[in-house]
């Protein structure tokens, strides 16, 4: 490739505006730039970075810095960039880690915007070099700089061009840009890209992700107008609440493609709530990508093979894809495929069908999939292709081929490209199954703008991933986040201080029944008694029959230690059951005193047990779970998430539908309906008190009974809340 | 390559005994093999047919068959195979469909063994070719002929070696014998292979496996010694009975791996039980293939990916892989990978991590994924591959390159491929994730023995699949097919008759519980009365409380059309429910005569309701399903399937063990466990019911109450049973 580039820098500046300007175009498109720490030395960083942006046909200024040169690659070398006579836009620095403040500094002083720190030995070394990196972003700040790194391969861009990196290679003008936390990632990546027809408007190293971060250059991809696709390769998520907001943005434009590793569950550590233990490491990830449309590649193939079918087909009207093939096998496990997918097949017009049947052999079959049979020709396939592509029923077409003797597996291909040109609206993939007599067709439609592989199922895959994007773009926003007027957030934050005086971070059962009714979920009435006749009060207030409780925010598992009663109905009962209670945990639990009893409402039989709880994610906040409650939480796992911060009521309303806990509230079995809409109304009052606390750190609401609609006085009551604080 | 291939048919005969013979020695290691059809012309399929079978190298006889040609291919040709001075062992058949039988008849009066028929027109076509096909099956079986065939490709051996087909090109002799359903298919894996390094020991096309199926290649290739790996793909099969057994005893000893298409659920029709509804058309499948060790391939790249790393690779001792990398994303990303397929990383012992971390840099990761970090050389990679192949906690290892400016990709191969050959008991696998900078290399390590991909996660399925492999061969045996001697065939035979007298197909409830109860299992004793004073005199000699149903072969649902009463504990009561229950009906469903109402033993609550159901499938046979009973079955869906015909104790309780119902049983949240031997009894008992009467076409069991042990008289009891008899 590099020896097919003429060196063409023009010393004169740029041969006109940079027309695909993006928010970070001081990075992508500079009117100049310095290379801090070049070198003549082949092997050296510097020396990499400064051929590579001559190479890569940059029409900037170029300003090597390096003390100990007068001229490096023709080019006047200055000891710093404060000795360049005219404006710097952009600096990409490659001194030793030491070094680095000091040119920032200068850079600053000499009004660059932008930084691409490549030099190592920051954060990830850890000690002092977590304190140079903040240090660095805190002079970047200082001078209004922007920087990419520490620690990064570099940045390129096809379109200006540009390359700013000591990668080994330049990739082919193209429409995906590709945003790696992983440098090495990146460069075998640009490696494989040379070979397999893939081009890139953007490439970027991450590195330490100090300042400007896959956030950035999402938003960035996406007003960039040579940019289709967006793809990323990341390890964690820097700043959960802003990803969201630009993916969510994004992803509505342009397919935002993301390959997240690191879902090794080993960090899950355990829980004292259930809806911790359910909510894995990774489950936050999974959420937010979910919830801002991002799609989720699983393999590094999946990645690559969206993003190629990305950047060459049009979006999809919809999920009905006809396969057209010359033989019958291929053509079963490409349906398999379309079925397991999700995808449908399609089903052909009168029209169609009788086009086809008139001229195709009596043998084939003329349904989806359309079976050319083995003696099919080039032209056969045309006129099958043009005939199921002008179908109306048709959304994507996936041509299947193998080779045959009495097949021109070239003009085969051509004829693909044709149809590719022809029906600019729908996606055209292929897959030639082959290799000696496929191989050159391959290459061919590859070439053409058509995506092509070996076995059809990838391409199916491209196809889901197509169809799922143009679902998405059409899909009504979420909606506002719920929000309630009638919480009382002074009489939670009086509990909380009061919890906090008592240094206590759990809450009791009956406190936290009440920050639940705080924010307007009904909650069986609790009363805290430390003595039998103050019981029997409390249970008399209530109305007999009642349930009792020990009261102890040490102890997980009540029953287990007999410290719940339920179903009391006389006086002599409760208190019996007071002293009882206190003697059973006592007897298991020596070492705990009890703060008393609690004696709760009983509330009617008969309803279904929910759960609604909260799971705190590092990067992502309060993440809601619903489902079915009661003791069968961890059995059935049948939950949903969702983050807090962006729940509409729509969103709610989606939690609800992915579980089985939906089936039963519409009335399962001769049940009637449950008020899915005061459901509804709880997620979002909880996931209300969250945002509005962030010091809670654990919440479980379980059960939640919800009645059938109308048999009871409230459509639902909460039995048992728990809440922890920070 | 057939160029390179030299004409050496020796005319001579067979230069000593082929020495791989296997069962099906006739086919792939004839001593003289008759063409029939054989053709001069270029183009025709008997001209592909001689020159094949004289380029594969072949060193028996060959005698082309055409009465229009002196010789052929410098061979002399005869009019018939009667013409054939002397003994023939094989004929291949490539005449016209209508001249099949009359050639066919010949072979057998020749004394011909096997056929290979090629010709099409048979039974896929329908009409008279179904016809003439089970002609040619009896005239093949009236002379103790066996034939592959018709309508099909060939076959090959490459190591007799011997090709017996149209297609166009010969395989690389390998140990992976691959068996299809569909011709093209496998003619384009065979255009594939060339290009990719896979070698074949056979190929075989199945055409319509009128005689010979899959289960009589695949117990060929079993005792094919040059045959490490058996490869299908299938589209049906044939026998499923025969299939079972020759699988189950063949993946013991060698991997079955199989892509079986044609998943579509859209077969799956509505069926009136739970059991029909649950199982779709490919569940029997599964089944058979979980149950018999064949390791199903979901896509066409893992069939081959899987086949490459089987015929390379040894089998691994263990689980724990071993990850060495020179950069830690994409490290990451294969750590995922280990995690997603149910791989452990493995934990160096404490003098591994000694040795590493002495000879390693200081930045350099020792734990698994061992990342020898971004300035790593071949070297680096030889000591440390030496040193984690040499740790007893390795059982296999991926290695991960990412190509840099320091490293020789080239030299790293052969490093690995060192490995490779001083470590013989441990599989090795590669991803070099590059193009230009590590083709050359991916393609040294695919010529010596080591599969390698570009991204890590194809090279981690091939991992688990050889670990799958290892832990299936030392499972203990499924044992003996579970079977009770205190059995009432006898009452069943003469309910059924009495049924079937009725004109009848589907069992009244009390009709149902009496053949359950006839094989051993509890049922609540259930009394079919006709008027109101018989349901009366019925419930006081059951005993009350009683349940009362009404009795109709047509409600499927009877709670819906108040045809149910519970807990009636007075003669009253009992008296009253009769009428409401027919007035009920009788409103509901006019047209229906109910049989009457039965009167049912009123059995206690605080069970696990389970189901035992029964399904059947065309190939395989019944399917036996166990799981969570009551309304809930197609909530939760937590059911297992089994094969009747194979269920062994272990079998049960593993199919108990695949659902949350054990958890129940095992006593969950405060319950006592429940007798489980009582529940496997009960499926033994259904499957054996089963097994009996192959007129049951469908059967539930739903619900079968166990209790909590110790706590009623009987462990467990079916409450309702349904059965319906063809």
């Amino acid at each position: 490739m590099y020896d097919k580039v003429e060196w063409k820098v023009t010393l004169n500046g740029l041969e006109g505006e940079a027309n695909h300007m993006s928010h970070l175009g001081e990075f992508f498109a500079p009117r100049s730039v310095a290379i801090i720490g070049a070198s003549k030395t082949p092997g050296k960083i510097g020396y990499s970075i400064i051929t590579n942006v001559i190479k890569s046909g940059y029409t900037g200024h170029v300003y090597p810095i390096n003390p100990k040169e007068p001229e490096i690659m023709g080019l006047p070398c200055y000891k710093s960039v404060l000795d360049i006579p005219d404006e710097v836009e952009l600096a990409v620095i490659a001194v030793p880690a030491s070094l680095v403040m000091a040119v920032a500094d200068e850079c600053g002083r000499k009004g660059i915007k932008g930084l691409v720190t490549i030099t190592a030995g920051f954060k990830e070394v850890g000690g002092e070099g977590t304190q140079r990196e903040h240090d660095l972003v805190e002079l970047c700040h200082r001078y209004g700089m922007r920087m990419v790194g520490p620690n990064c391969l570099g940045i390129m861009d096809t379109h200006t061009p540009i390359n700013l990196s000591f990668a080994a290679g330049f990739p082919n003008k193209g429409e995906i840009a590709f945003v790696s936390q992983s440098g090495a990632l990146l460069a075998s990546i640009l490696d494989w890209s040379l070979e397999n027809g893939l081009g890139f408007s953007k490439f970027v190293s991450l590195g330490n992700k100090a300042d400007l971060t896959e956030a950035d250059f999402i938003q960035d991809a996406a007003e960039d107008e040579y940019t289709k696709v967006i793809l990323a390769y990341i390890e964690d998520v820097k700043g959960g609440a802003r990803f969201c907001e630009v993916a969510g943005r994004v992803s509505r434009k342009k397919p935002v493609i993301i390959l997240k590793s690191g879902t090794s569950q080993a960090g899950a550590q355990a829980a004292s709530s259930h809806t911790g233990a359910l909510a894995g490491s990774d489950l936050a990830y999974d959420t937010a990508f979910k919830q801002t449309g991002v799609m989720r590649a699983r393999t590094m193939e999946e990645l690559f093979s969206l993003a190629m079918a990305f950047a060459t087909q049009p979006v999809p009207a919809g999920d009905r894809v006809a396969i057209v093939t010359n033989s019958g096998g291929p053509g079963i496990v490409a349906t398999d495929a379309v079925e397991a997918a999700g995808l449908k097949m399609a089903r052909f017009t009168k029209e169609t069908l009788e086009t086809l049947r008139a001229n195709l052999p009596s043998e084939a079959n003329i349904y989806d999939p359309v079976d050319l049979i083995g003696d099919a020709t080039a032209e056969r396939y045309k006129f099958a292709l043009e005939t199921v592509l002008g179908d109306e029923n048709t959304d994507s077409v996936l041509v299947l081929l193998t080779p045959t003797g009495v097949l021109d597996t070239d003009r085969a291909a051509e004829v693909v490209v044709g149809a590719r040109a022809q029906f600019p609206d729908k996606p055209i993939l292929a897959a030639f199954m082959g290799g000696r007599n496929t191989e050159k067709a391959a290459r061919y439609l590859q070439d053409n703008g058509v995506p092509t592989s070996t076995f059809p199922e990838p391409s199916i895959r491209a196809i889901q991933g197509l169809a799922a994007f143009a679902r998405h773009r059409e899909e009504p926003e979420a909606g506002a986040v719920t929000t309630f007027d009638d919480v009382d957030r002074d009489r939670v934050r009086q509990i909380f201080e009061a919890v906090r005086q008592d240094g206590r971070r759990v809450l009791l059962g009956s406190e936290a029944s009440e920050v639940a009714a705080a924010y307007g979920i009904p909650v069986a009435r609790s009363v805290l008694t430390t003595g039998p006749e103050a019981a029997v009060r409390a249970a008399q207030s209530l109305g007999l029959p009642v349930v009792m409780k020990v009261a102890s925010p040490k102890i997980l598992h009540k029953s287990d230690v007999g410290g719940v009663k339920v179903g009391l109905d006389t006086p002599v009962k409760v208190r019996r059951g007071f002293i009882d209670i206190l003697d059973s945990v006592a007897n298991y639990l020596p070492n705990i005193q009890p703060h008393g009893v609690e004696v709760q409402q009983m509330m009617p039989g008969g309803g279904t047990e929910l759960i609604i709880g909260m799971s705190k994610d590092m990067q992502f906040g309060p993440l809601i779970m619903f489902g079915l409650g009661g003791i069968y939480v961890n059995l059935f796992k049948d939950v949903s998430f969702r983050l807090a911060g962006r729940l509409s009521r729509k969103e709610i309303e989606d939690m609800i539908g992915e579980t089985k806990a939906q089936t039963l509230l519409r009335g399962y079995r001769g049940k009637k309906p449950a008020d899915i809409g005061a459901v509804v109304d709880a997620v979002g009052r909880i996931a209300q008190l969250v945002r509005d606390f962030p010091e809670v750190t654990e919440l479980d609401v379980n059960p939640l009974i919800v009645y059938e609609k109308g048999v009871q006085e409230v459509p639902l009551t909460a039995l048992d809340v728990k809440i922890t604080i920070s």
